[in-house]
């Protein structure tokens, strides 16, 4: 079976194959909004089918905790290595709402790319894989080695059902290695592999200063105001210069070799314009780091959100009551996740004013940052396959984003998760008009028909 | 016609005045909020129709740029001096909905008291002061001076069209002294007169830092973080003690005498328990002045609202891109308003970092703060008439709250306002679960009649 019969029959059904993800990419699977719960599971749904469509003979939804896991496994040849290909079928929220050219849950072609929310993120990233072993399965008749699908529908709230789910599971998750296909390249013409992903935890601050709002000039001198304490609070995590003030934050941090720094630097340089095109009046972070290793090697805290008082148009003279801000922070090696949530909750109690009353609510889904060694066999056939691809060979990234199941599956399976993804950086991931370039989704599927050929032994 | 012809009368008809009342506050006249335009509309026509019930011969809404005032005018004698009686029929907003025991517009009597949104701002205030002129006018056929009448929809939006209707009408409103119906007493069983009340103004600081929200994993240790801008700006606006830090705020402050700090002081200790019931944790307030004094004759910069990202629930991983802070000032002579926004606004200029744009919007509405001479004979004759019906002289107030007409009155029509009001310091003005003593509306309708009696000339 040549190369040349599975190009073909991409070629031939990238119509088809377009018009399956928009149908993905119609069903509104937040995880986030209790509202949602039945697209997510309708997308889970939806998912299953197409597993079964393209022949895997052993298709389940698993139920977790939450939302369930679309499992599939397709056995060849025990002489063969057994590959779990994972990604995700939730999506963030859409909202603000108001900022998207299209509706987020109907996707339209516009410039080359496909736009939805998770266009890139994750949905055109399953669907490119699946379309990858569609093409080889059909034209070799089975796929070249052992395959297992995982798809989750909590990655997005941070994968809280898969520490209890996993171990569970173990004997009937077993792999040698896992291909995500969750994730990116650094740019559309340059591939990369990647060495670690940013571990996550997330905890909302809750400021109370009375039972109730009050009239500003009746109580405004007299009783403390939620929404100053708040902002005293919140404005008290950084340094006015940007590095982050929670004693013992960066306690545990490993510091990048200057070779590793380097290899970043060099690899990396052109991201600069891409972090530029955002409308910032200007770059800005944690002092002493280049913005490359700040996004790929430093933590960060950050705000994800502060609101209390009256938001409303004109004016409400209250003295607000209650105020909260969300904070979420991204982990580096060796950094425990539990261990900074007592940080935080120690520096919040610490800079409570006697005034107020501050309450820390820690979220579940807490990911410890993942690392993988460049020398796995598979992430090495991986790199060899993109270079054929792409003309060049990968640059090498440490991600910036979160994938909390790799270290689950790394210090529950013993597996090494090699990352396989194909969205582009100016994809609005998280954000509004999220697209995927047709382009990526052209070349993220023949990478897929290539990588699994390569991985087969002779 | 003696005092007990108009107390048999009010005491015969009180059912019929809480009915009316309740009436009045089923119209939801919130002036913040366009979608309660037609609302505003409503209870102006009610309250003229109630004035023509009494037997106002002349009775007219007379059209401002947004909300009319409702004015009514009765002269029955050139000898005898004319009173202008004031007050409002618009209503704060009644967010936060869920606080509330009974819903805001669905007014109920509990405990001796009504509740409703505007029962003691000021819809109770309005209607005790026509209830006391219509006992007098039908147990004495006409009302013992020339009365006029006066009703805005703008109160609680900082009688934002004052300013250009008050000079065009000049000649219509002429009056010897303005009667305010709007504002209360320091206690149940104490009256007070007013001396003093705070001057307004209102901003809005609008904080951007990119396009879009964004994924902080990609941008949290790049882009600058809106949430986190406004939070420093919000929490630059104190010192941490609570003194307020925009350069030359208190410049333009007068100081009260010791003797006149001693006379506060002496009459109105008893607030301290009032302030210390609404929940808060400690009081808080500017460092140096008495909390009496504070709400008397300090000047506040309030934070009444501040939100940016998200505010769902559970976890969202964005890098706002635009946050947003509600500011109010309070002020006390001789501070200037605009002079405050110009502070303000240089304030933030110089506290914005140069990785986000930070323009501050002036909302229209600013209220110069007011004073009377404690020597103006309506307001000695209030202060008699209300030590006859309290069996005890009222104590000296200065109000922590603002009344924009008070100023506006002075200065277009040479005339003072005395205000003679009598909701009590627990009604949750501008909060859930505004209430009015039905004690207070019953002992605020004699002392209208008493006080319109005792102001005729014999």
């Amino acid at each position: 079976m040549s190369l040349d019969a599975y190009e073909r029959y991409l070629v031939e059904h990238e119509e088809e194959h377009l018009e399956a993800l928009k149908e993905f990419l119609r069903i509104p699977s937040v995880s986030a909004l209790p509202e949602h719960q039945a697209d997510v599971r309708r997308a889970a749904e939806w998912l299953a089918d197409y597993l079964r469509r393209i022949g895997v003979p052993e298709v389940e939804l698993l139920p977790t905790e939450r939302n369930p896991v679309v499992f599939g496994a397709w056995h060849v040849d025990d002489a063969q290595p057994t590959a779990l290909i994972y990604g995700h079928y939730d999506v963030q929220p859409p909202d603000p709402l108001d900022l998207w050219t299209s509706p987020p849950f109907e996707p339209v072609v516009r410039d080359g790319k496909v736009y939805a929310r998770g266009a890139a993120d994750d949905k055109g990233g399953v669907m490119l894989a699946l379309q990858g072993v569609e093409a080889v399965v059909r034209t070799r008749g089975k796929p070249p080695i052992n395959l297992k699908f995982f798809f989750e529908g909590e990655e997005e709230i941070g994968s809280p059902s898969l520490p209890t789910f996993m171990p569970a599971h173990r004997e009937r998750l077993a792999c040698d290695f896992i291909i995500s296909a969750d994730g990116g390249q650094p740019a559309l013409d340059q591939p990369g592999i990647t060495l670690s992903a940013k571990g996550l935890c997330a905890c909302q601050v809750n400021v109370r200063t009375a039972d109730t709002d009050l009239h500003s000039g009746m109580f405004g001198a007299v009783v403390p105001n939620a929404a100053q304490v708040a902002a005293h609070l919140a404005a008290s995590f950084h340094t006015p210069d940007g590095r982050v003030a929670v004693e013992g934050f960066y306690d545990r941090v490993r510091e990048l070799s200057p070779a590793e720094r380097a290899e970043l630097e060099a690899s990396r340089a052109g991201e600069r314009a891409y972090w530029e095109q955002v409308g910032a009046p200007a770059l800005w972070g944690e002092p002493g780091y280049s913005p490359v290793v700040r996004v790929a090697a430093r933590p960060t805290l950050d705000i994800n959100g502060i609101w209390g008082g009256f938001q409303g148009d004109g004016v409400k003279t209250v003295t607000p009551c209650a105020a909260h801000i969300k904070i979420t922070c991204r982990l580096v090696p060796d950094q425990d996740p539990e261990e900074i949530l007592d940080l935080i909750e120690r520096h919040v109690a610490r800079h409570c004013p006697p005034w107020a009353t501050v309450t820390v609510e820690r979220f579940p889904g807490s990911s410890r940052p993942f690392a993988i060694s460049r020398d796995h066999p598979a992430l090495q056939t991986a790199a060899r396959v993109l270079e054929q691809l792409y003309g060049k060979p990968p640059v090498v990234a440490r991600q910036g984003g979160t994938i909390p199941v790799a270290e689950i599956f790394q210090r529950v399976l013993g597996a090494d998760m090699i990352f396989f993804g194909f969205g582009t950086p100016d994809g609005n991931v998280h954000a509004p008009n999220e697209s995927m370039r047709l382009e990526s989704l052209r070349r993220g599927r023949r990478a897929y028909s290539a990588y699994l050929t390569a991985l087969a032994r002779a």
